[in-house]
């Protein structure tokens, strides 16, 4: 941590703030410029900044160089974690596929989709139970009913399953019943739900929030991870910016910046992010081709008739082809793409 | 609603299109462009949205052109809401405060706050029992234990309190205990807690999400009210952008924007939106000159020493102070602060 | 300059580090700490920064702590500057108001208008001659020939003149003609405008670009003041952000921000940041709360026939009666607000 | 066109709405609704539009269906445009690299890096003489002495030539001496330069603005389009968002966008999106794979002594490696990369 000094600091300011470093039991390396002088504070800053030194008098601006998240951190953990859920290896040089419905509609279609992801070669059956709908008047899902079709999808065709909890009563309904529990944006920076994820032990997706800073997901992350769960996987869905042209802005470069940063997997959402189904093929092969480990993708059987984002939907036939596609640009990245 | 044909939409296209539109129970207008032909759909929309239109051969886009929040809207409730907190009235012609430390930290702290508050004029204390923070290693609020303080508070002086609610426990404790729930920012779309709060009927206060749109925060506004429960309170406590040299943007214009769409009163948060206590003064100047029905402030005994956001906090005498030369502005926009 | 080090910089590392910065004649403070080693570097950095320091074996980052732009920094300039434009002050305890139409249509419009600024007690006629457009289809502005009518209205009224230039040859146009020239958001960083404009010493208005910081925006100010003119005035007007209730988004803060770090006038355009008639009064109401030292406001005799941004203009009624409502509020505010 | 009428208006309104777009020589529909009535207007709106609608009575808003660029537009022509320059084929099934330094810094450099480019299988030279920089203090460039260096490249190499242009004097000078000029994202609405470029004839690379959207980017080109230059390349290269790990945001959905919108080619530049080193290899191949027509990449022998832009400088041995590992990327997305 540099404590920068206003330019009308006095020298009585300066040995002030010194000693208040000093007295928190830290160390202070004085560097004095002609207009400008820098103390570098090193040490465990905690008790230090309870103090506020922004406040103190003299006191500029504070810049922090290290990051606060460390469970999370590739500095602590520079191997790239695994995480295996039943057998199904995310991260390393595994590539994998999440795909279903964005809702879960009723169980003849759950099962249809299992169907249609497990022939595709995917690994992993998404469907919402539990909908976070921008208006209270929107289709909310089937909740834990939902929940018990992924799990006898499961049972049909072996596919682990992921579905959104949004509450802690869900996260205990999807105990056991489940493989991966997703957040969602929405509820990035819902901290009781990190928690109470992070208690559950069970495998987390955890979605960047609509306008998180990669260090606050970083951050949340660390949340999870710091009630004793590290099978935390992030999923890169989009950004809000000015432009109105997509749903959001694929942030493609935070997969890049998140594989300089962190150890977990990198999951992309080209569905979510864009909200155009013309547009998830190609930005499923870019998001391969810059580092992701693996991609969730909406489809649907007849998108015209899906209750949530039928959009962003690809059909089955759609949905077989791009698999088929990604086949030689997983390859040419480095990654295994093992059916289950 | 209006739908968007393709140019190479073909007849057969449009006569399906109108096919549908009809089927649903709803009445369809063509306009025929020399370029592009326009359909307008009349009517309850919700059947025909589950049918995807967007996806509908030879339909480009679908132009929605009203709102879909009906309970907060103002076309349906044109008088300005005034909300009754135990004698406290928000809105209409009056205006209100609301003061006090960002986190509760001890007993005797919170005491002193509530006597500052309550000699500067202000009719409501804040206190933050459950705190949100980025960081799972910061300071997380005294909880349970911090509301009854308040209560305490509220014993001692009269003063109405707020606090954050960040779960549906914390809304359960709140009740009966404190006046006025408040939902954060990062809360904004955590729908499980809107409806729980909606459920409560306590009074909420809601802030605006760090990127939501207004329309986003209006829907979520709706989710509170679906649940009976009308007494919601908006805070605008600033967006995020790209500039960096505040912590947020304070969006003023969301003040007037919130006036033409919603009879809810508004109230402007300029602590956490700037994070710099020189700029909350001239800032808190211009939310009464532009039309808000009140403030939320935070003030610190000793901000050099505050658990919480320091920096943005002001003092005592810089509180009093403000109070002292907002009243000039509160009388010019025709507004009554009356004290408790 | 503060140079973060990884923590994998190796001891070698961190002293040719030091040996570098000693070579451009500079001083190197060392701060070891447990995880990060940091190295204050005080001086002339020009020479070192073109080493590229970010790309020496061990450096994790640059961290500067001093801006770039000096003739408009506030700490080698205390003093608010005062700019006197052919006797109209712009800055101190002066308040001005600017009004006009967007764009010139016409002579008998100019004057029209110019006698309705006349008689609110504005100090300023704005008129746009060359008018920037996202389209090349829109109406383009009557350029030079505008030009003379705002230098006929000023013979007519006495009011000092303010208009767009979009080109060197416009300012060339300008020079002699009318009083102030405004470089617009799209060529807020046109670098070879702002020098033509610094070197024409023609008093300037700099609005800020549509996604400028803050600090951008003052080096813009610099590229005009380092070619010797220093009569620059800074001009919010929105920015850009995923907000879409109003065009732009008035960035109050910005006038409390560039208060603490200049010493140039600001003036709030609340006409162009919003695009909507309503919100322009409550927004100037705001701007002079929060410490603007002038405002640009559109009016038009006939909104609904302006040939550009009729939408947001005020009517003449309108603009009357909104400068007497901002009377009291720049009275209150401790400014002068004097008629010429 | 669409005209949104408020709840709230009256029979006569509509109807002398409907008035008013009838004496412009349009049709209007109208299409009653129980809350709300919209009139889809037809014909060519331009006489219509100088009215300013939005004003008209009982107007609540405009929503446009069309767009305002025409020669840009896929409708009006639906294959994908090929530029030739000098023979170098941009567009359709070919795929173009763009490599050089940043700025041209002397001419033994530019030689040097013209073999490093010839070398790499690159088809373009890029080199800048004109550099727009933040701080009027930063090193500025060489100008017409750094675009003649590029023609000697070219005599000596064979490789076409591109370089920005900031003044209408730069394309002058350009004229003859190299293949493309370059609008930088800073002019990307300095509306006279645009005009300029197309008058000139000279085939243009025109960066998308920092927070330009993609329809204002092709009106931009519309402008230069509409004075008889078709020969428009657009390059996105980051948009400005609230993320600050990366210098901007790589917006890769644009170029899907782009490909739905206009028959124009799209390049995509990760150096200047990212601002670092490590990113650029990941996000080149990012770009191939969702369907770019190009990439500009920067090299430099030395990225360490660079004087603009070295940290996101590729050194000739990783800008080779990077080719190699782009090719069968290449080959996948179907598309030619021959060498000159």
């Amino acid at each position: 941590m540099i404590l920068v000094m206003k330019p009308t600091a006095t020298e009585e300011n300066i040995q002030s703030v010194i000693q208040n470093v000093k007295q928190c039991g830290l160390d202070a390396h004085l560097s004095r410029g002609q207009d400008i002088t820098i103390i570098g504070v090193v040490g465990n800053k905690h008790i230090f900044l309870e103090q506020n030194p922004e406040l103190m008098e003299g006191v500029e601006k504070i810049v922090h160089v290290s990051e606060s998240y460390k469970l999370a951190n590739i500095q602590f953990h520079p191997a790239p974690s695994v995480i295996d859920v039943d057998g199904v290896k995310i991260g390393g040089d595994n590539f994998v596929i999440m795909a279903g419905p964005c809702a879960i509609e009723n169980e003849a279609l759950m099962m249809e989709m299992a169907d249609v992801v497990k022939q595709s070669g995917a690994q992993i059956l998404r469907g919402g139970a539990y909908k976070p709908r921008t208006s209270p008047y929107s289709f909310q899902g089937l909740e834990e009913e939902g929940l018990h079709y992924l799990a006898e999808a499961k049972k049909r065709t072996g596919l682990c399953t992921i579905s959104e909890v949004t509450s802690i009563a869900a996260i205990q309904a999807a105990k056991g019943v489940i493989d991966i529990i997703q957040i969602g944006a929405r509820n990035m920076q819902n901290f009781e739900l990190l928690k109470a994820a992070g208690k559950s032990g069970i495998p987390v997706l955890l979605k960047r929030g609509m306008s998180a800073t990669i260090d606050e997901w970083l951050n949340a992350a660390e949340y999870i991870m710091a009630e004793g769960n590290e099978n935390v996987i992030l999923c890169e869905r989009g950004i809000r910016t000015y432009e109105t042209s997509t749903r959001n802005t694929l942030d493609l470069s935070a997969v890049c910046v998140l594989k300089s940063k962190t150890h977990l997997p990198v999951i992309v959402d080209p569905s979510h992010a864009t909200g155009v189904r013309n547009f998830v093929g190609p930005l499923a092969k870019a998001a391969v081709a810059c580092g992701a480990d693996g991609l969730m993708i909406e489809v649907h059987p007849n998108p015209s008739k899906a209750l949530s984002d039928g959009p962003q939907s690809l059909d089955p036939p759609a949905f077989f082809a791009l698999c088929e596609e990604l086949k030689p640009y997983i390859a040419l990245a480095g990654r295994k793409f093992i059916h289950v």
